[in-house]
């Protein structure tokens, strides 16, 4: 093995896998290295400390994650039917990680948020990033969907695309608490409630 | 000092006020008795583990906040008026637990749920019973709500309860991550939404 970027990939995936189990805390780096079946010299080589390596992983998790936002929420279909296969993708992924796993994870940065906000300022302000640039591509979304009167004129853009934010990290907790990937479901028909969707358009989207 | 009662509460005090701080796996038992001014062995006399003690820190944490719950819910207010005062007594708690410490802790339930719940079952279990009476306690007053043609007839009580608790956790985390106790406000305008509230009873609300 040794000091190649495949020992880096290694520590990667170790240490996402963990995190998402077991939080930051719980977390050692010897552990780390010997789930990714790494010497630890090999991890002082990468990373400079723990909080370091899981900057890396929340930076990696969200590059991943979006590159998906960004696909489903800027294809050629309705703003309306877009906002709902980001929710239906929002579900298979915890679905996924409940058959790969057993038990739902949540959302890596919702847990590293509710865990470690007030602890680590660094962490705290990149997080902070994440959930506004989540809002603002959803953002976009409702305002071309207000533009096609498929939501009420009165809808405040961005205020509803942070209820959707906090929507999706609300039943993501739920979602891991009971370790039900369904209480996911109901995302969407929330959103056409908050995005005051009108009766017809509603009926056009069933 | 001594095994006392006060004791006991020292430890609870101190472990609470840690918990929220930090979570659970960043704290020792150590740290909580210099916290509480208490030694070990006082510790062990009141509790078998930390988890015994975190488990009693969440049961004295719901006995409390139950109470403040039933009290605002069952008031002889309008259902929807009750519900803005839950919403609103929520933001307070944050905004007070800001000004005593500096930071929003966000919601006890909602941190150890994320940060424990794939770790410790009887943790998990206990904080599924919280959640669950807490849609049951916000269920009761939609169906009120929804009796008086306050919210819409096809308006499912116990799933926009559910919404709402989901909702809670949400914003609470966005409170937390951005240390801005504001982010809840939103929570009374978003339920009016998802009861589907007719206008005129919005304007007489207002």
């Amino acid at each position: 093995m040794g000091r190649t970027s495949d020992a880096r990939n290694k520590i990667l995936g170790a240490a996402t896998t963990l995190l998402e189990q077991r939080g930051y805390s719980a977390l050692g780096v010897a552990e780390i290295c010997t789930t990714a079946s790494v010497p630890k010299g090999s991890f002082y080589y990468f990373f400079e400390s723990k909080q370091a390596l899981a900057l890396t992983v929340i930076d990696e998790h969200w590059a991943s994650q979006r590159r998906q936002w960004v696909e489903l929420l800027s294809s050629d279909r309705d703003p309306l039917r877009r906002l709902r296969d980001l929710f239906q993708a929002t579900e298979a992924v915890q679905r996924a990680g409940q058959r790969k796993g057993g038990l739902v994870v949540g959302c890596l940065f919702g847990n590293l948020a509710l865990e470690l906000s007030n602890q680590a300022e660094e962490i705290r302000s990149r997080l902070q990033e994440i959930f506004e640039a989540q809002i603002d591509l959803i953002e976009q979304v409702i305002v071309e969907a207000k533009d096609l009167g498929q939501a009420g004129a009165s809808v405040d853009a961005h205020e509803a695309a942070r209820s959707m934010v906090a929507q999706i990290e609300g039943r993501a907790l739920l979602a891991k608490l009971l370790n039900d990937p369904a209480q996911l479901e109901t995302l969407w028909r929330n959103s056409l409630d908050l995005l005051q969707v009108p009766p017809q358009v509603r009926a056009a989207l069933d």
